[in-house]
């Protein structure tokens, strides 16, 4: 059983936090610190962007080298150390060097991350000097000021942890996540760090988190674009005594997915110019890979985006952004609804409810459903936002 | 040799054009027919989308049963008859056939297309009056009209013509088209008639037009977003006299290109809410292939497209937008130029340049080029707009 907890990313047992201000940003909390008391099992799943960040590289590397084990994790914002070349690499692992002797530990045991500006070298005095302050400060309650520490703009700070019941004990996932809300960068980065105090395999954690992030983090989207700095690490302690062999495997990935689910939502909520939180569903699709594609293409389409954001109920582009999506599709079988009304079935228009959905859609949540009509039972759920001229104002206004 | 002359649809000899106002819209023309005095070779490209308009499915069909000859095109605009079923299909062939009575010609002779608003049946009755309408009217001077009558909300009419100079005579290409700049439809759907008065065989027709699209109507985007009802005719009455064989058909595919061209960047200039006209240019891709998702990726990419609203140089989004367009990119040897001024190279920033680069955003016509370093010689050309509030209030403020 899953029950919601308070706390975020020390809320299992065995982690301490911090968020300082170290001068990377002029004001406002910037680099934040996750300690394990001792070496956790350690995974993460990174950009597919083909340019990859200095601290995307190094924590790749540390993860490998490392043995899969973690005893930090350093993230600052303010400054992505993105296309930085060989000069952003040697930062990147100085931080996780600076972190190691402060932490007594190898190096390749921190995993760090950044966001912020693309193309500008991260000062890494200012980071040595963050993580001096930040090892002093390292404790259970400083969850809440690195949550803060990780944001660019994002409108509030994302963090939340669930408790996992077994047959064999209670464990604890917790987190925190920055999200696509800023102004000052380029790019709509998402970090997130995953914390637990069940016992696992890194291998294991490494195939769980896969699993969390397929449903959670990889179900959203703002606006279709990947960054070059996004990260999720998650953390095992073992610290609750539950070891996660093959029967509670399900429940880690559960309890993963969980605050997973919680912290991408909340991403999606502090959107660029979101006033609407959109779940797009798509079912009688051929497959989950052909419902996820389409429900993806539904989510990202401007015309449909700002429909909703219009509080226009225009099954017309959610019909014809399907037809675009690849994917196998029948009209002559297929149906559309906004918040359960159905619009359009059968290839038969029932304009006639367009007020009842248009209701719906003057709602901060809304939901809306494409069924594929191809006699498959594939289905997937993507979490977008509208798309308002506030996105163009932060998004074209910026450095002008 | 190509040269630009007056006219449009009607420049080339052998095709008469009418444009009327029947009823479908409130006011203004909404109703163009283009007649061939003669059967003329003609040959079609359509979207791509699952969801095809009924006056698409029947122009398909008609080419292929009408052995690919048309005596006539007849274009409404104010309903697209998309997502209409057996209805739809019912209606569209029965404009071809009130059409076909009209021009005495069989009904696979005549060619139809739509665009407006979606899921809405098209009336035949008011299409009957105005194909009856034009049919008096239809003369070579009635191709402004025509244009006109094709629009939705576009800007402007879109209409072009360019005589071709060949060592066995002259021949024309005109041509007219509608774009994106649409309040009460739902789809940015684009319309284009093409003729000429060379005479071919329809499958070189057929052959010159798809080769002439890939680089015109197909390298445009304005949102991303495929219509149901996208379609580009092309007639050819031969009445020039000249003959496309082996040696002319370069310059067939040169004059539908030239003409393809004008009116596909008057497409992308009528977008909505476009300040903009954006050239994205790819180069250095391992394949002609790859330039093109790239350059795609990136005239797709909404932090591009507002970056260049805002007059913001910001080279980190075009190397982003790149990495995530799924082609091979080394940073390492790559370049990102604005207005050819060169911000990134070889994994360098030069922001001090960023000043002029800026000088240049502001112009209504900006250059961006990313060399993707590959050592391949692959290049591609998109044309794109600017992404506006303006675009969203349009698009988000329909029936509200």
């Amino acid at each position: 059983m899953i029950t919601s907890t308070s706390g975020g990313v020390t809320a299992p047992a065995g982690f301490r936090a911090a968020g300082v201000h170290c001068g990377i940003k002029v004001q406002n909390l910037d680099l934040a610190v996750l300690v394990a008391n001792r070496p956790a099992a350690a995974a993460g799943v990174f950009t597919t962007n083909k340019v990859q960040a200095a601290p995307v590289l190094v924590s790749k590397d540390h993860l490998a080298r490392g043995g899969r084990l973690a005893s930090a994790v350093v993230v600052n914002s303010g400054c992505a150390n993105a296309c930085t070349g060989p000069a952003g690499l040697e930062v990147a692992r100085e931080m996780a060097a600076h972190a190691a002797a402060r932490f007594g530990c190898p190096p390749e045991q921190v995993l760090v991350a950044s966001t912020g500006v693309i193309g500008v070298l991260l000062d890494i005095a200012k980071v040595r000097r963050g993580i001096d302050e930040a090892a002093g400060r390292a404790r259970r309650e400083g969850h809440e000021d690195a949550a803060r520490a990780i944001r660019t703009t994002d409108p509030f700070a994302k963090a939340c942890a669930v408790t996992v019941d077994t047959a064999r004990g209670r464990f604890t996932v917790g987190g925190m996540a920055k999200g696509s809300g800023m102004i000052e960068p380029n790019l709509a980065t998402m970090l997130a760090v995953l914390t637990t105090d069940a016992g696992a395999d890194p291998i294991v954690l490494q195939r769980a988190l896969g699993e969390a992030v397929a449903d959670t983090f990889n179900a959203i989207t703002v606006d279709g674009e990947c960054s070059t700095n996004d990260t999720v690490f998650a953390l095992a302690s073992g610290a609750s005594g539950v070891e996660i062999g093959d029967d509670l495997y399900p429940a880690l990935v559960e309890g993963l997915r969980a605050v997973g689910r919680e912290l991408a939502i909340a991403i999606v909520r502090g959107g660029e110019g979101a006033t609407k939180l959109v779940t797009v569903r798509v079912t009688g699709a051929a497959s989950a890979a052909e419902a996820r594609q389409a429900a993806r293409t539904i989510a990202n389409s401007p015309l449909v985006k700002t429909a909703v954001h219009g509080g226009d109920p225009n099954w017309g582009r959610l019909v014809a952004a399907t037809g675009r999506a690849g994917v196998a599709f029948s009209l002559e079988r297929a149906a559309v609804r906004v918040g359960g009304i159905e619009l359009f079935k059968d290839g038969v228009p029932h304009d006639d409810r367009a007020p009842l959905a248009a209701a719906h859609l003057a709602r901060a949540e809304v939901e809306i459903e494409v069924h594929l009509g191809t006699g498959g039972d594939g289905a997937a759920t993507i979490w977008t936002c509208d798309l308002s001229a506030e996105y163009v104002r932060i998004n074209a206004d910026y450095r002008t």
